[in-house]
């Protein structure tokens, strides 16, 4: 797997040999939620896990935060598509001497955001094994007068924009983050959201997801993009650069996206006001990926970044 | 967790502490699916994972037969609701050294049911890791003309039927069955079925669930119970009785439902005409939940069953 680039070739793969169409199916494989059209109604369905060592560490950050990680990522795919969510399932794997309590406490991490988001946890399935803690959850959303906004609508000409700052979550961010729902439905209510997705994978890769569903390229200015203290200190400690942190590392969970040019200060200034600062850090071009250094010379923005099976900055 | 009873004390304590509640929420915990209703329409929706060494062995049954073991439980519990499968979605956890050929295995396993259930997989989550295969599937249905069936509409008089043969999965059926989806809506189109539920955990613990959310008894004929001849071999392999294995055994995937004494015959009639026999094997009662020996005697019927947990049968 790790030859074939690991987890996204076995999607390419699948993409390209599923054969099963269905007129239902109103968004596919490619997004972050998949979309349902049914009598009338169009429903968003997504899934997500994560996997002790892998997205948290049990004996260090405890079950709690490991199962509220496991819906916020959910909830965050959520966001990407400025929908609303409806209702969650979870599925959990307890190792088979998890005590009683941590594994209720898996249950009340959940609890502790749904209620934030106010929407129930209403169902799913327990099972214990020798293995480690898995936990994957289920989400169902709407539209529900905005958008679903997808990945691939962006346009050569629009700004690209991002929220927060950007690099080091694996210092905490990746389980502290508050999925950026409502600040998601705030903007796309007031502007035409042309492709957004969640930087889950690292900016460098998830702009590059952007421009293949949308057909385009991308250029970003290099200090434009918005660092974290996180990337600096980890830049202190690991001697990459904070850019390449900020362009690499993955889970920050903050918005990127691509408005036309004329709504770009609105899309600032609405998000300013839902208490989240926004970034215009390039645009999107008609063809190639490309980096604008401070020395004003230009790049092709490397691919690579954070993905869960070959990417060296996982948080285990 | 072991000395709570493993995973279904963990579910009693979550029926009994959430406290989110939502007027969507049509069905919540304690059925095989969860349902929601929305602008009018209700939806389906539920998960079930398999875990290698607990549901499958993947160096025995190989990862198609894992992944589609993984879409056919889910598929059974739209059976159990007499409801129609809409989609499914997967999360898959790799382990990090499984080639690529054997992870797209386990899609066209899935592959496999889905097109002959015709409908979509549409989307999921691919991780890697130093554990064992996990898969997670979950699925979105609708009840579409009849039911949804549920567990808790079983009265006192009506006859208990069961689909099939019972006990001794662990010899192959686990993995083969197919899901008694379109039985179960010939099923319910024809009669009112009171209660259903798939036999996943052994006829003794299942029909528990039916009493217990219906909140009455039940008085099963121990010669009424349909033996198969896997149960017959376990039986001559390791001391317990046919009987036996027939009620505690797991992983059947039969239909166990109830329907007024006057439907029991046409019940049957078409579940034949449908390619599947069933049995009538007791009636509910006001309570307690008993069986009926060969001698004529009634003991309680043994609460214990394949439970993932604690079971001495699983497949692993």
């Amino acid at each position: 797997m790790a030859a074939e680039k690991g987890e996204l070739a076995l999607i390419d793969w699948i993409r390209r040999n599923q054969t099963l169409r269905s007129s239902r199916v109103s968004i596919g494989l490619g997004d972050d939620l998949a979309g349902l059209r049914l009598d009338g109604q169009e429903l968003l369905f997504g899934c997500d896990q994560v996997l002790d060592t892998v997205h948290f560490k049990l004996s260090e950050c405890g079950a709690r935060a490991a199962g509220r990680k496991a819906l916020a990522r959910n909830l965050s795919d959520v966001a990407a598509m400025a929908a609303e969510p409806l209702a969650a399932l979870a599925s959990v794997a307890l190792p088979n001497d998890m005590p009683a309590e941590e594994a209720r406490q898996i249950v009340r991490g959940m609890w502790d955001l749904a209620e934030q988001f106010n929407f129930p946890v209403i169902g799913g399935d327990v099972g214990s094994w020798g293995g480690a803690l898995v936990i994957n959850v289920s989400i169902l959303a709407r539209a529900a007068g905005v958008g679903p906004v997808l990945r691939s609508g962006a346009k050569p000409g629009d700004v690209i924009m991002v929220t927060g700052e950007l690099g080091g979550a694996i210092l905490g961010k990746h389980l502290s983050f508050v999925p950026l729902v409502k600040e998601a439905r705030v903007l796309a209510e007031a502007v035409k959201v042309q492709a957004m997705i969640d930087v889950s994978d690292g900016l460098a890769v998830d702009l590059r997801h952007i421009t293949a569903e949308s057909g385009c390229g991308a250029r970003i200015i290099a200090e434009r993009i918005p660092i974290s203290e996180a990337a600096k200190e980890l830049a202190r400690k690991c001697g990459d650069t904070a850019l390449a942190h900020s362009l690499s590392d993955g889970e920050d969970y903050e918005l990127l996206f691509t408005v036309a040019a004329a709504d770009a200060d609105r899309a600032a200034k609405v998000l300013r006001s839902a208490g989240t600062q926004a970034s215009r850090i390039g645009e999107i071009t008609e063809a190639k990926v490309v980096l604008v250094g401070k020395d004003g010379r230009e790049q092709e923005l490397p691919a690579g970044g954070y993905e869960h099976f070959t990417g060296p900055n996982r948080p285990g």
